[in-house]
């Protein structure tokens, strides 16, 4: 039996649900609404007295101040910790200033959550120049991993699967899916061209001849990446790919596009989407159950 | 002569103009768009190195991450100083917990708009329940007053105006507007009933029969007020009131529904509406040059 209080942010309610029953969890509810001149008003319908409260939220961004005011309302009423359970966590992609002018993002949102909530839970956050969440964030984050749920998905699923990671620096990723599929992995190599181009050269795969190639990618958002993929394989004679991804963020015609050249696209529940197939609900309650209430730094 | 450079966010690019004209000042440019997830990426084109920059952003809502994303992005560039200039302030209503479970917005706003910037300087905050914004903010606020350049307006566009306040708290800024126009003054008794209803009740005002009355107030949102007290000095006898407002807030109706009842509705441009007569930026701009380099406070 725990205490932990479920609050979803709006658009986050039935994730929140399931992620109460798996755990156990308490799930209160947020009325909002706005003021003529579009100011916010919020209302916590539950007690956080005493308790520590998981507030959710998947991509902040349209939901960053409704974070904040319903995290300082919690602490104002009472609860003992409070923790950002961002299933997909925003704001990882301008990591650095590539060009002259440019707001590095990653930083000021991570320096602002870290002001607002004393906890961070996700997963799969797109890691690339910043080696842990650790170099912006200032509280403790705890970051899960899907790759065994992935790994376990895809050796119900499939028979004879070949994983197919998108590039060298997924290499580890897509090994621990294989090994958990019982299947052999690859990866790819990838340029990118701009926002949504990107150029996909296979490896030799031989013999690998008969599988069921597995696209695995962190985040589709463009779905170049599984596009390119697919027209690749299929002009070495293989068979239309599953793709599977984390985070289904497909922008635009992103779903159609990829759903078009796989067999089939799947994804786990951390965005909301109609491709979603695997739920982390389970991974996250585990973690919330088991997390340590180490509150603030000081 | 001055260094300052005047960046405004989204939205805010016509007033910003006005003001780099009136003060002299430098006008730089935000680039912003969005990644297919939604993330914003934001540019800035201008040089902020060494010098005071002047962030322009009005109802700072949807554009509250892009005012901490360009308030750090111009420190990075180094910026010697921050200011927010926020035209209309918002997120002054919910001042207090009037029902269990609320979010006093405005407190967490504040202390969010202290993290990241170093001085903050508005036009009539909508102060309620606080006396000075110095109660929420944790930073230098500079609160530029708009009745005299009201007041001016009014001498010079109605002959004979009885200036007439929403309710008692409003007086002392009604009679410095009626002070400024040399006209009489009195106050409204009015009753909020709800959010959009409100009760208005006349003073005597046998002794201004003949005068144009002149309706003055802070916001008009939902215009309950002003429709209502058109009315009311209609029923008086009174000619149709010209009504002259600081924030044209303006919520869905209300400006039709405002103008039906008035011979005419005018306002200042801390929001752009079509209502604009009435331009703050020559207050802001003296303002600004005048600032003191004061910085965070420690």
């Amino acid at each position: 039996m725990t205490d932990r209080l479920i609050l979803p942010l709006p658009g986050s309610e039935a994730f929140a649900e399931r992620l109460a029953i798996a755990g156990g969890f308490e799930l209160g509810r947020l009325e909002s609404r706005r003021f003529p001149d579009g100011e916010r008003y919020l209302r916590i319908h539950a007690d956080p007295r005493g308790r520590p409260v998981d507030i959710l939220c998947s991509n902040a961004d349209e939901q960053f101040l409704t974070l904040a005011f319903t995290a300082d309302a919690v602490r104002d009423l009472g609860a003992s910790e409070v923790t950002l359970v961002a299933p997909y966590l925003g704001y990882m992609r301008q990591d650095a200033r590539f060009r002259p002018g440019e707001a590095v993002t990653s930083r000021t949102f991570a320096r602002l959550v870290s002001v607002i909530v004393d906890q961070l839970v996700t997963v799969d956050p797109h890691l690339h120049r910043f080696a842990a969440l650790g170099e912006l964030y200032d509280i403790p984050c705890t970051v899960l991993r899907s790759a065994p749920l992935i790994g376990d998905w895809i050796g119900r699923e499939t028979p004879a699967p070949l994983i197919i990671g998108p590039d060298a620096e997924s290499e580890q990723w897509a090994a621990e899916i294989a090994a958990r599929a019982g299947a052999p992995c690859v990866v790819l190599a990838k340029r990118r061209i701009g926002d949504r181009e990107v150029e996909i050269t296979l490896p030799d795969l031989g013999m690998h001849t008969g599988r069921q190639p597995v696209l695995v990618d962190d985040i589709a958002s463009s779905g170049r990446t599984l596009v390119a993929a697919s027209e690749a394989l299929r002009k070495r004679g293989f068979a239309a790919p599953l793709c599977v991804v984390v985070h289904a963020v497909f922008a635009g015609q992103a779903f159609a596009d990829v759903s078009a050249a796989s067999a089939r696209t799947v994804s786990t529940d951390t965005l909301s989407h109609p491709s979603n197939a695997i739920p982390v609900a389970p991974l996250i309650a585990e973690a919330l159950a088991n997390l340590p209430r180490s509150g603030r730094k000081p």
